[in-house]
């Protein structure tokens, strides 16, 4: 996957602020190249303000006066589409479409193009496509802002960017290491102890309590510190303890 | 999955474009609950303006002083947040956070909070959070606008209310219902008081305690039996200090 080969390309779009919000968009997830098919007003400063830290990309953008002469040299190119076309075309959501370009990119150039505010890609351009990609919305109001379609599809091929497809790999990055089963045991008689000393569970008939804790912390899994401070507190618990009755005695 | 279970909330938002930005958003995949917890200007005419045709969630949305106040009666919270946390915590991606919330949600109320523009939640606000949610960007420039950062989870929400879309849940088949947020801060305030009763806990010197604590507990999502449970230790460990101390006198 080559994120260098792959290009938004924008058709006829109104609203400069739109431009200026793609440029961000594409630079937060990775992309650079932009191109700009007649667009309506352009250069403008309302695209330099919602371009924020992404004003290398404007500056860098291609502008093309028609939709050849900006994918002129693609191999794969995808066009974004509302679902009710006349004709049917292999139709695709972002994610799997995000997969093929992300192929494609390794060796060819790809291009993703987005249309007019209004009315998106005309069926003349949507011929020129390999493949059409639908964003999934809500019936109830399907017309999706341009820079957020751009956002979306960006956003999928970062996802497949990042090494090994999902970052996640909570446990990578603990502070500490998660607790042995031997520690997790030991804990267990100490909280069974701890809890008898204070009259909490009665061993006579201790119904489910230790079943019930013992869920709980084996769920959240504990790390060696956290371990730490549970012993610590019943430690602390028991001398109370200890205290009161010797006092009594 | 219930969408309608699952609210976005915006903290301390700057800008009122990006509040209807957001509501664009949201309505475009399904999502209508929109909470504002102290927005900096808000009724505003951009806010209506970005908002295209979904100013029925803006007039709908419930606008709070407090972050407590939009999430007292949730059963499950995301933040979002970025990568470099000193603690670190229970971090997923959008898609790994979707799927957990949309199990959640059908049966429990749920928030995801969304940041200040330019500084994000604070440690505070995250350590209420149950999960931490980072969505991949370049490393180049990684702050994306804040309703493209909500238009991202929305639409991972909207990938997975596709039929065959949704794994099955772990929370359905919970035999009690998951701690509401009000219950788990009472249950905080028990706990820090009882630590500092047992004086495990010194308030003048509290160093990291609560926040390992909070983290324990806020990432295993305890349910009400187990709350129960646990303020029931505190309280029997509360009569043993006392105890100890009315002898002492």
């Amino acid at each position: 996957m080559n994120l260098d080969n792959i290009r938004i390309v924008l058709v006829n779009t109104s609203h400069p602020g739109n431009i200026g919000g793609v440029a961000r968009a594409m630079k937060n997830m990775g992309l650079s190249r932009l191109y700009l098919v007649a667009p309506r007003q352009y250069p403008d400063e309302q695209a330099e303000w919602r371009a924020a830290s992404a004003m290398d990309i404007l500056e860098n953008a291609v502008v093309a006066e028609t939709l050849e002469e900006a994918i002129g040299d693609c191999q794969f190119v995808v066009g974004t589409s509302a679902r009710n076309r006349r004709i049917p075309w292999p139709l695709q959501n972002p994610r799997q479409c995000a997969q093929r370009m992300a192929q494609a990119s390794s060796a060819e150039q790809v291009a993703v193009l987005f249309g007019r505010e209004d009315r998106g890609l005309t069926n003349e351009e949507l011929k020129v496509c390999n493949l059409h990609l639908n964003i999934p919305t809500s019936e109830a109001y399907s017309s999706l802002n341009l820079a957020m379609a751009v956002q979306i599809v960006c956003y999928e091929l970062q996802m497949l960017s990042s090494p090994a497809g999902l970052p996640t790999g909570e446990d990578e990055e603990w502070d500490t290491p998660f607790s042995t089963r031997e520690n997790m045991e030991r804990f267990y008689v100490h909280l069974e102890q701890a809890l008898t000393d204070i009259e909490f569970l009665d061993p006579v008939a201790p119904r489910q309590l230790m079943s019930r804790l013992r869920r709980l912390y084996g769920r959240v899994r504990l790390d060696e510190m956290e371990l730490n401070i549970l012993r610590g507190i019943l430690t602390e618990t028991q001398k109370w303890v200890d205290k009161a009755r010797q006092k009594a005695d």
